[in-house]
């Protein structure tokens, strides 16, 4: 498959690379967390924050003055999303590596100025990390919808690569006497911690785990 | 503490800024993956990539002509390192939020010239992962050493953000009949995955994990 543009074609590991939107939306969509990057007074800035899909969009919020809204206005910024699944331990230094899934974008977003736009993806924002949560909670009022921004970023210029295999090591290295092979990294979901501020007979019921698995 | 420069300042929640170097130092040490921001051709890149540290400066590595090292000629780039925590839910959709640890770094990379200090640095590298596994290898050879390329930054320009708590919500949303508390992602090393070139009966000494519990 071909890359959507110059810059999203990968330069090195190309066989790892790959440009499959259904690729690149499953890894966005198993990720909570991706790194903004923009520039921001001439050098380059870059935020961590929570992420969501819908359709071929990719989006973000945070308070109206918020330092990952930087580029609200027009500016291209550039969007990595990655998870770092194992070590891989080779016969060679220079042959270990790491499995990892990793999506970069490219692309201008655009603040949602729409009031039902925003309300309609904040509400997938939660539903996506906790469906049913939603409905459950005390509903946004107009202040929190007027300090929250959301932006919305087409998925269209994107890139994947992923490395998922044991250490690939030089021929004549396969025989050296050292352990060889990957350590993996596990990531779940632990027990839910509720606030002590809700005393233990209050039961309610119990918040469900992000969609997907995302984690 | 105050900021050690003006573009570190932590502009929105500021009470859950730091700039005091050991934390910046130890969230660092806690984590394997960074994500370095660069400019190229006018647009903003961001490439995730493995770190390390040695006192005073952050290090990373990559081929010769890999784009995470575009910024090697004396550009300034911004670094960020990551560990998302637990979600934090909350009575409303506004006061959701995530508890984490991250580092925000800014500086002039540059590239590692002196061919024993690279030899160093990538050792130490190897040791983070793994101790004493640095010994145990095929040694790295000269080719290997003329094909990689270690970068190394000062960490002096930091600031840390940290989420550490239970939701914080509005005082007349507390007894809103939702539950309400942290839902914890754990990570941790899995079962060692011994590559299936090294048939069974080859039991060398498994590697160790990472230093400091780093994941």
């Amino acid at each position: 498959m071909q890359a959507p543009s110059q810059r999203t074609q990968v330069k090195r590991g190309r066989k790892r690379a790959d440009y499959d939107p259904q690729l690149v939306k499953q890894i966005i969509d198993q990720s909570l967390l991706c790194h903004v990057a923009q520039i921001h007074d001439g050098y380059p800035v870059v935020t961590p924050t929570c992420h969501w899909r819908d359709g071929d969009m990719l989006y973000w919020h945070g308070h109206t003055r918020a330092r990952n809204l930087y580029a609200s206005q027009g500016q291209s910024v550039c969007v990595n999303i990655s998870q770092l699944d194992d070590l891989v331990m080779a016969r060679s230094a220079f042959h270990h590596s790491v499995n990892y899934r990793s999506v970069t974008l490219f692309g201008v977003p655009q603040l949602i100025e729409d009031e039902s736009e925003k309300r309609r993806q904040l509400e997938l924002f939660v539903e996506r990390l906790s469906p049913g949560r939603w409905q459950q909670l005390r509903p946004i009022n107009e202040q929190e919808m007027l300090l929250t921004a959301v932006i919305a970023m087409p998925i269209h210029e994107a890139s994947v690569k992923v490395r998922a295999a044991p250490p690939s090591d030089d021929d004549e290295d396969y025989g050296w006497p050292v352990w060889a092979g990957v350590m993996p990294i596990q990531r779940q979901w632990g027990d839910l911690q509720q606030d002590p501020k809700q005393t233990e007979d209050k039961r309610y019921p119990l918040p469900s785990s992000p969609v997907n698995g995302a984690i």
